[in-house]
């Protein structure tokens, strides 16, 4: 089946947020921003009967995720064999202090995506995957490093994992205390939080000459 | 089977680190620590073949992980019924930036916790371990903010998560590339990643006067 590209995801029976749906979205664009301001994911399986949840590096390639990790790894083994996985994205965006303990929250933003990931084998477009991930990861470094030999290429596995059964859940804004509770002396409102990229630190072997390169100290503005 | 507080938890074949074994650890300390800086975990559990991975918040207590949420969700209430579940904390440390594409990773820390959950349902139990997950999330805040009523109480399903099997993986430091690009003419090193915790934003219908709380505005030195 080929789906028409809509501006939102279709909400399945598995993906609809029942709790506090008005937190919910299908929406792509939302879905896609989340994503691409993240640097890891937490993906879920299931063997025997046992979830295991394990954080991985990934990027958004159109309607699908890539990720990658050693062909050695259990988890990507799994995954490759074509099993259920759940991917998973939150950006923690503050602490929400509200004037009654129950109404303290969070601020976030998550997406959470159902389905199987395929290994991307053919060379071509394995390696065009890997620039995909680096462009992602460090934007500008792909042509600014030794690229992978042939048995790099072996040791890594990289997998597709189409963007179908997906949602996201977003909380923003002030704390939602109870109009009774408006009037006590408790201070409220929120603690923001971001991720902050630091200023590169050398390697202590690094015998390159020259500066660092703009692409990696603009790396946070890049970023977000 | 009562165990015995050692300075290690028990590696099994479900824990046990597999790729790259240097980096695992079954350290109680370094485990505990892993733990005391995080806000949220991300759980696991499978539905019908199917893993869900969401995040919630959480706090240590001892040996055990506090979990807590909505009496109506989903999660919570198959969670409470004693499913499997894997509970992951990670924390991003840094990107190292390597010559060769290949050796291209991140610095983390992370928790692995296989087990299963209990509620708490005793009141007295209840409201303690809520009292300890709010002094976890917002240190000095308790006792500044209303005490959950019994409606409250009652829609906020605690559970108790005994940390059981559990190991950490850990990267930290420079690149690993191969001594044969040592030499290369790129830039090697790692950008390093903090969680930023702001000044708190008071809340547009405040009318509590006063100066916000030190223990809100001591935020980002209490937490890391």
């Amino acid at each position: 089946m080929i789906s028409m590209t809509t501006d939102r995801f279709d909400a399945t029976p598995r993906t609809r947020v029942k709790r506090l749906p008005d937190r919910g979205s299908y929406d792509r664009a939302l879905v896609h921003a989340i994503l691409d301001e993240g640097i890891i994911c937490h993906v879920g399986i299931t063997v025997e009967g046992q979830p295991f949840v394990l954080p991985m590096a990934y990027a958004r390639r159109g309607d699908a995720l890539l990720l990658h990790g050693s062909s050695a790894s259990r988890l990507l083994k799994s995954l490759a064999g074509g099993i259920h996985a759940c991917v998973t994205v939150t950006h923690l965006d503050g602490l929400v202090i509200a004037r009654s303990t129950f109404h303290h929250s969070m601020n976030y933003r998550s997406v959470v995506a159902l389905g199987t990931a395929t290994p991307i084998l053919d060379p071509e477009r394995k390696l065009q995957a890997l620039a995909d991930l680096v462009e992602h990861l460090v934007p500008g470094r792909g042509p600014d490093a030794r690229p992978p030999n042939d048995q790099e290429m072996k040791a890594t596995t990289i997998l597709d994992f189409p963007l179908t059964e997906v949602s996201a859940k977003v909380r923003s804004g002030p704390p939602g205390d109870e109009p009774e509770d408006l009037a006590l002396p408790h201070w409220a409102g929120v603690i923001p939080m971001t991720t902050q990229y630091g200023h590169p630190e050398a390697a202590p072997d690094l015998s390159a000459k020259g500066p660092i390169p703009p692409y990696l100290i603009e790396y946070r503005r890049t970023r977000s």
